[in-house]
């Protein structure tokens, strides 16, 4: 067995880190909180309450706490501070609504937290980077990318293709008859519920995969092979990691793959608005902890190894009065589902032989070749999938935290093995005081899935609705419950912003001309809105410390927008009249919007200070002097290009004008003639990418039509010089004249024609006519340089070329 | 006497608005606090602690309260809700940094309870609208203008200005003689300093009017009537007042001075982003309410009519066991003076043999003619000054309020009478329960006085420094205690400013590039820093909890920033190390800062959201695509200059950095090897240039010394090659060897000396090696370019010109 020392030596890993985590992990245990005694709610395992008193502080907040099933007073163990840690993403594609449920649903609760009840909230996230999904699409996409590159010829790519999609098509049909079988008797309805739902999924796959069928049958009719690689990618992927996967030992392939989707999903997060964590952590960078981790629960006999992998013994844990399934007991609201049990262990994962129960999990998983491997006692391998949370979550916060965060789908295995692990690790009953699980997704009514390909990505999302539309969804549709996106709920959405968005605008309208002048004494009209505005305050925080409740908040802030609107109509001939008191109403309303991330800036809503609509200055007054600075820039290294005939310079600037400030927005016309600068104004980017396209569509239009024009010209002027080629000798006897004569003379002038017959005068004399022009032309050719038929051979050629890049008739023939 | 209704009639107040107001405070007295067992501290009248409890809110915040002179737990009767009054500003002239140093600071208070507390704040602020200085100036600016607009004689004017600068002068020493009369025995030493500092007021008034009259004197000599009377302007007002103020009849002359000083007003605390009340009454819309309040006063036997005003009967009022003098106990640390009961009762105030005893105060003013008027019961008059507050306050809150503020001055007479009248009105123990009161301003060392004329007003200010610097300098200094306005105050908010912007520089730079791809797992140094951001939370608040302790908290804020600098200085080599910790802190920082209002917007600080500079409408978010377009236009520009050895394009790109970039704001950092790109933030173009001015002054430095040391060798070179030019036949007759020998061989050895006598051997022979020696110089010489000697000249001359254009010695010679 391999010590730290020399863990830390053959990861190399940073000095002291892992020492530091490890002091950090134990010192963090001495100010653990004290609990109440233990409660049962319901059917559920007891559950520790942290005690309020002492040093602790009661915002007054209550949640629903997935351990108890109920919602519980908030009570962090170490005064306002907030330990929370959140399951971030898994990087191996582009992140989904699925994932902004749950991370923008927690931005919401960590921003109450910290903007209205005063707490400060450690928020650690992790990335998974070690996963069978990652290696299994870095794997096929190097493989089908690496195939590909190998260019070979169509009839092999035709029959690989062949063999790939009868392979899949025969794993589809198995996989279907083997969940049409009736079902084992005694299966519980919420399995008969599972296994319904599997059934039209794999239906559901089937026939994608009958039209994918049908692209193949047509891309394999023609000879592109590129194209058939692309009608049929997921087959073939699969025949050739089947095949060729345990070759692929380097690991760039897989970290590459990991590094680019996660920061994809961070790219998406900020444009969602989601606050960054404080803390983020990646598999990759603890797994000496994670098999230092496994070392010490196996050394209390609560895990085990075999064959190279490593499970949790969950038989033991209970014997060592662990509770399991602590989210999810068994025979609560389900029953262990295998396909819950095999989701949770991977694709990738060993033969469940290995195992001593069904129960058991893994918590190290050996690799085989083909996929990413560390050193460990055990052997080669990596850390199966729930141990991370509990090695990154105990290093960051030690033997407890306050909040645990994850998406409702998480809760079994995954939540549940978290928590059997770090309990075992730690030897204490509760990790978690607060488990809070987002609601599922439903999608137009359904539940989004992976494997149905009915999802949606963010990316898709916010190029259809803005980042302020979809957080007000959220904020309209309970945390904990499952939230529909459908074009109802994204209605509502849109008619709230415009609510408010005239709410904002009235009152700014009142305000424009300040109360000066006017009577500032308020009527009883006033008050009584003063009152509500009051009372909106009080009902705001009530509904935040109810559970997160934001539809009743958003409730109460519509009805308030409803009150002042009411007012102001009421009394629409007195200009100004509860001006102070509508722009409190508007303060308030934006200070909640503030705190729920929907007003972030001061631009929607109402300027929380003194000034008027104050200060800022728009984009275009911000914007103006550097966008102007870049083109001056520019003008400058134009001349200065020009001036030193310096070519790449003069492309540069081209390019800067075609991209840099295309992507800015600034239009920049250059001078037509003179030296005088360039001028430029601001416009939409996408206006101006697509001008630029149509411009560069125009001029490869000309390009094209001058090269159509220059081509027969050229063509003609071959087809002289070849035959000016030809010595006046052997003028009749060429092609052009073939079956013509039968007899020359000795210059080469035709006697007889084809039949024999002596030619006419008047032939003859045509026949010496063209002759001695020929002759001409020959000589006239002789004269040119040695090189000018293969010149001319050459440049015929270029201009078809060029003509057939630019897609033009010539090249593509009757394809085009 | 006028029932309620008929005053309603009278005054067309706007129909139920009285009895609106009415029924509101008396409404207001159900929900009033429940009161602790009253303590008394020092000679304080008892208070009656409001008790915690119930549905008491208690953030555990703690202020000096100047009922008890002691910190002491602040309890709101009614959970969150605040209810604050603050007495404004009379409107009379424009508002000066006095009116900041209250109104600036309870803004600052404001906030820390809204935003940082969690209180619901009901800020109340009163407009004196009526008031004897806004009558005088009023009537006197209108006198003066009928005056000028008469357009008299010049004749007449100077009559008129010398017989006004006679009575001027004559009151000025009227008022120094009785200045400058013993105290009589028994004075005490307040009165005494009192007096002391009345007679310099006085000597400084007197040292301006001799100024004044001198102007007058000049203006005099001409014949430009309209010049004469803006040199005499205060004696004539005077004068002009003193014969004619009790034409002024029309009421309109006083409200529109009023307004236009309020509309002032409210515009400096705009510019200084002072959030505007909730409630804000003017004195001239509530005088029915005022006369009913009197009325009350009268009915309980604690005040009386005289000679058409009404005053409180201390004596009556202390009889009926109400304390009186809360805030400033007399024999406590201070008398009532003569010139503070005065100065409480007006410039226009009735004379005191109308009051009973000494210790009375008026509640009404009978108005002279001249004078704006409201009926009564008691005839046409106005309210007195205290009496307002009183009013409006009761209207507002009822029988009892959670926070009543204003400037120290007004402890007393006004603050401690307002307590007599309302708890008289009452008939309650406490109308207040926290009264604080925002320390004097002090400028460059003296307490800043209307009369010492040694007032700044906002105006000034704020086109010295920002609306931010001088809020800095607020919170560095505490806020219940003289506050200091000078160079050095000031001066250190500048640096707490330049200090905060170098931190958020620093960090913005660090997130440019996201932290992606770059281990993110914390190092011992990040969690020691995390430490820090940790324990910077919970002292922040715990310094605004201990009396808003705003100086401690900025010291914790600077020594949070040097530890992030010091941080990254430390980690330099690992760029982006940190950036997570260190976005906390700034995080944690820009909070902060947000909740004093430093930081209303992102430009300043760390947006809070999600994305990285990224989202709405600030200025940086707008800006920083175009700054890093240029800098990164730059950075291949320079890359290509290199490439291709093009020296004035790389001058170019110097340029672009230390010209346009700067203008720009954009502190741009070359990397000092590799080929790496240059690191950029935004920064005050100021700073840049003067950083920038200061780098080429170093260079010029460098420049200048080594030019310095350049030029004399090369003199001395030239002085050598001129003497080399001599030819070796005149060596012995050149100016070197002048009046030392008399007569030469041929080939122009000395032979005799200058007194005619033969050359010694020893002397021949040391000229004849000296020839040979200089024969070989001059071969040289003339081996030599034949401009030799013309550019060694030029040379020199070209650095000594050099030297002079850089200010060197050369050029500046002995003044340098």
């Amino acid at each position: 067995m391999l010590s730290a020392a020399e863990l830390a030596a053959v990861y190399g890993v940073r000095a002291g880190t892992a020492e530091a985590r490890a002091s950090a992990a134990d010192g963090a245990g001495d100010d653990v909180c004290h609990f109440c005694p233990p409660v049962r709610r319901g059917d559920q395992p007891a559950w520790h309450p942290p005690a309020p008193g002492g040093g602790a502080y009661v915002s007054g907040l209550r949640v629903h706490n997935s351990l108890t099933r109920s919602k519980e007073l908030f009570v962090p163990a170490q005064g306002r501070r907030v330990r929370w840690y959140t399951c971030g993403p898994t990087v191996y594609d582009v992140a989904h609504m699925g994932h902004a449920r749950a991370y923008l649903t927690f931005d919401i609760l960590r921003r109450v937290l910290e903007e209205e009840l005063g707490y400060e909230v450690e928020y650690q996230m992790n990335v998974t980077d070690i996963d069978d999904k990652i290696i299994l699409r870095a794997r096929r996409n190097k493989l089908v990318r690496d195939y590909r590159a190998e260019g070979r010829p169509i009839a092999d790519v035709r029959a690989d293709v062949d063999a790939a999609a009868a392979a899949f098509d025969a794993k589809l049909r198995a996989k279907l008859a083997q969940l049409e079988a009736p079902l084992p008797a005694g299966a519980s309805p919420i399995e008969a519920d599972e296994r319904l739902e599997l059934l039209q999924v794999q239906r559901l796959k089937l026939e994608q995969w009958a039209e994918t069928e049908a692209r193949i049958a047509v891309a394999r009719a023609g000879a592109d092979a590129a194209a058939l690689i692309d009608s049929a990618l997921e087959p073939l992927a699969e025949a050739l990691d089947a095949r060729l996967g345990d070759s692929v030992c380097d690991q760039a392939v897989f970290e590459e793959h990991a590094r680019r989707y996660e920061a994809d999903f961070f790219e998406d997060m900020a444009a969602l608005g989601v606050r960054p964590p404080t803390i983020l952590t990646r598999v990759t960078e603890y797994v000496p902890e994670t098999v230092a981790f496994i070392e010490s629960i196996i050394a209390k006999g609560l895990a085990y190894e075999s064959n190279g992998s490593v499970y949790m013994d969950i038989g033991c844990l209970r014997g060592a009065g662990h509770d399991y399934r602590k989210l999810m007991p068994a025979g609560a609201d389900a029953e262990t589902t295998d396909a819950q049990m095999s989701e949770g262990e991977g694709a990738l994962g060993g033969c469940s032989s290995e195992k001593r129960s069904r129960n058991d999990f893994a918590l190290w998983k050996a690799s085989r070749p083909g996929e990413p491997s560390w050193p460990s006692p055990w052997g080669g391998g990596r850390p199966g999938w729930h141990i991370e949370c509990s090695v990154m979550g105990s290093a960051t916060f030690g033997k407890n935290m306050d909040v645990h965060a994850g998406g409702a789908d998480l809760k079994f295995p995954h939540h549940d093995n978290e928590l059997a692990q770090s309990e075992a690790y730690h030897g204490c009953a509760q990790w978690v005081n607060y488990f809070w699980h987002a609601g599922h997704l439903h999608i137009k009514g359904l539940k989004m899935s992976k494997s149905l390909k009915n999802f949606v990505t963010i990316k898709q999302a916010l190029g259809a609705h803005s980042a302020r539309q979809i957080r007000l969804m959220f904020l309209l549709q309970p945390w904990d419950k499952p939230m529909q996106y459908s074009d109802q709920t994204i209605g509502e959405a849109r008619a709230t912003e415009r609510k408010l968005r005239d709410f904002f605008g009235v009152v700014k309208a009142l305000r424009r001309d300040a109360w000066l002048g006017r009577p500032t004494a308020p009527t009883p009209a006033e008050r009584a809105l003063a009152g509500k505005v009051a009372a909106f305050r009080r009902r705001a925080r009530e509904a935040l410390l109810d559970n997160f409740n934001t539809p009743q908040l958003m409730a109460h802030i519509l009805a308030l927008c409803a009150d002042v609107g009411e007012h102001v109509r009421a009394t629409a001939k007195e200009p100004q009249s509860g001006a102070l008191v509508c722009s409190d109403a508007a303060v308030a309303v934006t200070r909640t919007l503030r705190v729920l991330g929907v007003a972030e800036q001061d631009e929607f809503g109402l300027p929380l200070a003194g000034g008027d609509e104050g200060g800022g200055g728009s984009r275009e007054a911000h914007v103006t002097p550097y966008a102007d600075a870049i083109v001056k820039l520019r003008d400058q290294l134009r001349a200065h290009a020009k001036a030193s005939k310096d070519g790449a310079l003069l492309a540069l600037c081209d390019g800067v004008r075609d991209d840099a400030l295309v992507a800015l927005g600034v239009r920049v016309e250059d001078p037509t003639g003179g030296e005088a600068n360039s001028s430029w104004r601001l416009d939409e980017p996408e206006a101006l990418a697509r001008e630029l396209d149509e411009r560069r569509e125009r001029q490869r239009d000309k390009e094209r039509a001058s090269l159509a024009q220059a081509l027969p010209t050229k063509k003609k002027e071959l087809e002289k010089a070849r035959l000016a080629a030809v010595p006046p000798a052997l003028l009749f006897r060429s092609d052009k004249y073939a079956g013509k004569f039968s007899a020359f003379s000795e210059e080469g002038l035709p006697t007889l024609d084809a039949e024999g017959k002596e030619l006419s005068n008047s032939a003859r004399k045509s026949c010496e006519k063209e002759w001695r022009q020929h002759e001409a032309a020959h000589k006239a050719f002789l004269a040119k340089p040695e090189a000018y038929l293969a010149d001319l051979t050459r440049a015929v050629e270029s201009l078809e070329e060029q003509l057939a890049r630019l897609g033009g008739a010539a090249g593509r023939g009757d394809s085009a």
